[in-house]
C-alpha cells in the first residue's frame, strides 16, 4: 500500500450550515444545509471513492476502472492517483472537454467511447470481468454505499444525535439516497439514535422516473429520455432504483419533482441566503425543501436538512443559466459610476 | 447583525497533507502540502475574506466593495451576500465571463469598468471614499492581514507547533507573503513556537518583479507588464512589496522564479502524487518546492510546507494546457479496448 494514500482517506466533515432567516421564512424550527461540495475533488462522490480505493488496495488488485462522465469519475481519478493505481475510465463520446481534462490531469487513462453512456457502462463491466479490474462503477460496486452513508452519519453528530425530521436528498441513480437511508438505519440498529428521518428524494422533472414509479406504486421504473440543465441526476433508467424506492417506502418520506427553472432559481437563493455555490444536481434538493416548505409540505417547527452534493465550480455553463443580473458597464468615471448605481 | 453570518465563519482548517513519495525522491525529512483550495470558495482569498467581513458588521456599514477580477472577489461576494451586505464589485473589461457568472449568482453588483485592472482598482478606491463604502481591495484594508496569517498559524498547530523549516507561498501582490510571516512571527512573539521558518516567494517567470528587486537589493520593484499562465498572480506592481520584501529578508529566506512550463508541469504532478488539483497559480509554490528540491537549494533533512491558494476547477482553461495526454477513442467493442490499452 503506497503510504501516500492514507491521508487523501482523511476526507474530514464537510460544514452543515444552519440558515435562521429560513427558518423564519418558511416557518421551520431548524434549517441545516450540508455542503458536500467542500469534499477533496469538490462532490459527495468522494465518500465513496475513499472506501472503494481501501477495498482495492486490500484485494491488492493491479488495475481500476468506472464508467463516468462527471464526479464520480473525477473523484475515482484522484484517489487511486495517490494510491498509484493505474485507472481506466470509460466515458460517452459527448463527454465534455472540461470534465475530461480534469480526468487526464488525474493520469487517468480516459477511454472514449464511440457511444451513448449506457455504451461506455457497459462496455466497462465487460472489461472489467475479462480482465480482472476493479470495478467502481455506480450500483456495481457494493462497498460504494459504506462510503455514501457516512454523510448520514455526520448529520447526525453534528445535530448532537438529534435526528433531523427530513432529509432532502437529490436523486439520479439512487445511490446517494440508498446510502444516506443505510447510514441512519445503520445508527439505529446501533442504539445510536433514537428514530428514523422522512427521506424526501428530489428529481429534476425532465428525468423523474422514481416520481413516477412511487406515485404510481410500481416496484421499478419505466425507462425514460432525460432532459435536464442537471446533468448529474440526469439518469432514465436509475440503477439503483430498488434500493431508492425502497428507502422512500420505509422512511414514509416521498418523491419529488422540481423543474429546471426551480433548480436554477434555487442556485440563486442558496448562493444569496447561505453562501454556498452549487451545481445544479447539487442544488436540487435545495429546491426541493423550498418547494415543499412554500407549499406547507413540511409541517411548522419541522427540522429539516438539504444535501448539497456538488460545487457549482464544476459547472460554470450551468451556473451561467442561473444568472439573471448583469453587469453594469461604465466609463472610467465616478460620475458614471454614480449614473449606473442610481 | 444577520445571525447566517456566523456559521460562514467556521471557515475551519483546510488539510495538510504529507508526501512520503516526494519525500523520499527528494531526499527531505518532511514535506507537506496545505490545500487551501479547500476553503468556503476554494482559494485562500476566504481566510481574508471572513475578518473582513466581520470588520464591516462591527463598523455597521451599510455597503462595502473591492476591485478584483478573480478569487477574491468571489470569496467576498460570498462572504457579503451571507452578512446581508450590499456589494459593489469593480472589475476591468476584460474580466471572463465565467469569473463574472460566480460573481453576479452571490448578489453582488459587478461594475465593468471600460479600462484596465488597474483602473477598476482606482476607480473602486475613489467610490469607496466617496460613499463611504467599506473597501476590501488587496493592500488596501489593514485587516486582511490578520485573516490571511491565520494559513500560518494552522500550519504551527497542524505540525503540533514544530515550525517547518520552509515555507513555499506563490507571490504576486504579495499580501498572502506578508500575512504569512505574521502569522509565524505573532505566534513566536506569544512564545507558542520556538523558531521561524524561512520563507520563499515564488513568483512565475513573466510576473517576477519583487524576485528582481530581491537579486539586486532594491527597496521597491521595478514595475514591468506581466505574462503568466498564473492569472491570480500576474501582477506588474505588486500592491503589498514593501511588507513582502521585508518578510524574505526578516526570515533569511528567498524569492525564485518559476517558468509557466515548471507551473503547468506542478500542477500534473501535484495531482498525480497528492491528489490535489491546483489552478496555476494555486501550483506555483509547489513548482518552486520542486525547482529547489531538485537542484539541491534545499538542504538534506530539511522540514518543508508548500501553500496550495487555489482549485483547479477555478480555471479550467488553466488546466487544459497543463493536461498532456488525450482520450482513447475507441469504437464500442472489447477488441478495441485491448488494442487500445495495449
Amino acid at each position: 500500500m503506497n503510504p501516500d494514500v492514507i491521508p487523501a482517506l482523511s476526507v474530514g466533515w464537510t460544514p452543515l450550515y444552519p440558515s435562521p432567516s429560513l427558518e423564519e421564512k418558511w416557518g421551520l424550527s431548524e434549517v441545516w444545509i450540508k455542503d458536500d461540495g467542500r469534499n477533496p475533488t469538490a462532490s459527495f462522490k468522494d465518500r465513496a471513492s475513499s472506501v472503494a480505493v481501501v477495498k482495492a488496495l486490500e484485494k491488492k488488485v493491479q488495475t481500476v476502472t468506472a464508467a463516468s462522465t462527471g464526479n464520480a469519475a473525477s473523484s475515482w481519478s484522484a484517489f487511486t492517483a495517490l494510491a498509484g493505481l493505474p485507472t481506466y475510465i470509460f466515458v460517452p463520446k459527448s463527454a465534455p472537454k472540461a470534465k475530461l481534462t480534469q480526468l487526464l490531469l488525474y493520469g487517468a487513462n480516459v477511454l472514449q467511447v464511440d457511444g451513448t453512456y449506457d455504451d461506455a457502462f457497459d462496455l466497462c463491466c465487460q472489461a472489467a470481468e475479462k480482465w480482472g479490474w476493479y470495478n467502481r462503477s455506480t450500483a456495481i460496486n457494493p462497498y460504494l454505499g459504506e462510503g455514501k452513508k457516512t454523510g448520514a452519519l455526520e448529520i447526525c453528530e453534528q445535530l448532537q444525535w438529534n435526528v433531523p425530521d427530513y432529509v432532502f436528498v437529490a436523486v439520479g441513480d439512487g445511490c446517494i439516497l440508498q446510502g444516506t437511508w443505510k447510514g441512519f438505519k445503520d445508527f439505529h440498529a446501533a442504539g445510536l439514535i433514537d428514530r428514523l428521518p422522512k427521506l424526501v428524494g428530489v428529481q429534476a422533472a425532465g428525468s423523474a422516473p422514481l416520481v413516477k414509479a412511487w406515485e404510481s406504486g410500481q416496484p421499478v421504473c419505466e425507462p425514460m429520455v432525460p432532459e435536464t440543465v442537471a446533468d448529474s441526476i440526469s439518469v432514465g433508467v436509475p440503477r439503483d432504483q430498488v434500493k431508492a424506492l425502497r428507502a422512500i417506502r420505509e422512511s414514509e418520506g416521498q418523491f419529488i419533482a422540481v423543474s429546471d427553472a426551480e433548480i436554477l432559481t434555487a442556485m440563486r437563493n442558496l448562493a444569496h441566503t447561505v453562501g454556498v455555490f452549487a451545481e445544479p444536481a447539487g442544488a436540487t434538493a435545495f429546491a426541493g425543501l423550498t418547494k415543499l416548505a412554500e407549499t406547507g409540505g413540511c409541517p411548522g417547527q419541522a427540522r429539516v436538512v438539504a444535501m448539497i452534493t456538488g460545487n457549482g465550480l464544476k459547472d460554470i455553463e450551468g451556473a451561467m443559466k442561473a444568472v439573471t443580473a448583469q453587469p453594469m458597464l461604465v466609463q472610467n468615471s465616478l460620475a458614471d459610476v454614480e449614473a449606473a448605481i442610481r
